[in-house]
C-alpha cells in the first residue's frame, strides 16, 4: 500500500511538473525584448526599457534579454549607433543576442558584431522559447 | 499513515498552487495593449482594438488596459489628437495608464495629462506584470 | 481508506487540470504572428519568420498562424505585394487568417482576398485567445 501510494504521488508529481516549469515565474522576473526594426530610436527605446526595468525591480530580481533579428540586427553591430550603450547593458547582465539566421542572410560575420554579445540560431525561435518558459515579451 | 498521507497531499497541493494562479485565466479575458509609438494612427488602432474586443467578448467578460509609454505618452495627454475618444474608453472601463518614468524624463506633469486616466511607475514593468498574471499582450 | 485515497487523488488531479491545459505547450510549439502594419516589408518579415521557425523546429513540431488585421489586412488580399509567397505558406500549413471586422470596416469582401486563406471574426480577439491557449505571440 505504501509503495503504491508513493508511486501514485510520483505520478501526480510528474503530472504537475509542466506547470512547475511555468511556476518558476514566481521566483524572478524575466523579460525578453524584441528588436526587429532598422531604427536607432527603437534601439534606444529598448535599452531605456531594460534600464528602467532594472531600476524598478532591482538588478537581482530580473533577467533581461534583448534579441535583435531581421532589420534590427544593426543594433548589435560593432558600428551600431547605440554601440556606446551596449557595454553598459552587458555590465548590467542584460543579454544581447544576435540572430545567426539574419547574419547568414546578410553576409554578416561575428567580426562585424559588437564584441561581447551572444548568439542564437534563430531570433524568432528564441523569442518563442522564452515565452514558453514563462518570460514576458515586449516589442518596443 | 493518515497524517503522512495528508501531509503529502498538502505538499502536492502547494506544488500545484502556482499553476492555480495561471488558471485564473479561465474566468475573464484580460488584455493589455502597449502604445509606444508617437503615431496617432497607432493610438486610434489601439482604441479600435479595445472597442472590438469589448464588442466581441462583451463588456462584462473582459478587462482591458492601454499602457502608454516612451514616444507613445502623447496619446494620453490633454491635447492628444485622440482626446475625444478617451472619454468613451474610460466609460467602457478601459484602463488608460500613463508611464510616470516617461513623464519625469519629458518634464510632463499630471496637469498636462487627460483628466481621469491612471498612472503606473513604469509602463514596461506593468506590461511584464500583466503578462505574468496571465493577461494577453497586444502591441498594435 | 483506499476509496478516500482515490477520491483525494482525483480531487488533486482536478486541481492540476487547468495547468495541464497550459502544459499542452510541451507537445508542440505554437506561435501566432500579428500583422497590423500597411507595410510590405513587414509582411515579408512575417513570412520569413514563419519559414525560419519551420526550418528551425521542423514542420511537424510547430503550428503557425499569421493574423492580418487593421492596416495589415492588405497582406492577405488577392492583389497583395506578397501574394506570390502566400501559396508557399499555405503549402507549409501556415494558417493565414484575415480579420472580418477589418473587412467590414473597409468594405472588403472575400472576393477581394487571396483564395485559400481563412477568416476570424476579430483578429485581436483571436490573438488573445491563442495567447490564452499558450501560444507564443510575435509582432514583427
Amino acid at each position: 500500500m505504501l509503495r503504491s501510494f508513493a508511486a501514485a504521488l510520483a505520478a501526480l508529481a510528474a503530472l504537475a511538473a509542466p506547470s512547475a516549469t511555468l511556476a518558476q515565474q514566481s521566483a524572478k522576473h524575466q523579460v525578453v525584448f524584441q528588436v526587429s526594426d532598422n531604427d536607432p530610436a527603437k534601439w534606444n527605446l529598448a535599452l531605456n526599457n531594460a534600464r528602467n526595468v532594472l531600476a524598478d525591480l532591482g538588478t537581482d530580481n530580473v533577467q533581461i534579454e534583448i534579441v535583435a533579428y531581421g532589420p534590427g540586427l544593426g543594433m548589435l553591430k560593432a558600428d551600431s549607433k547605440v554601440a556606446g550603450r551596449l557595454a553598459e547593458a552587458l555590465d548590467n547582465n542584460v543579454g544581447l543576442l544576435a540572430c545567426e539566421n539574419t547574419m547568414q542572410n546578410t553576409k554578416t560575420t561575428r567580426a562585424d558584431m559588437y564584441a561581447g554579445i551572444s548568439y542564437v540560431t534563430a531570433g524568432v525561435t528564441h523569442l518563442m522559447q522564452r515565452q514558453r518558459e514563462g518570460w514576458a515579451y515586449i516589442r518596443p
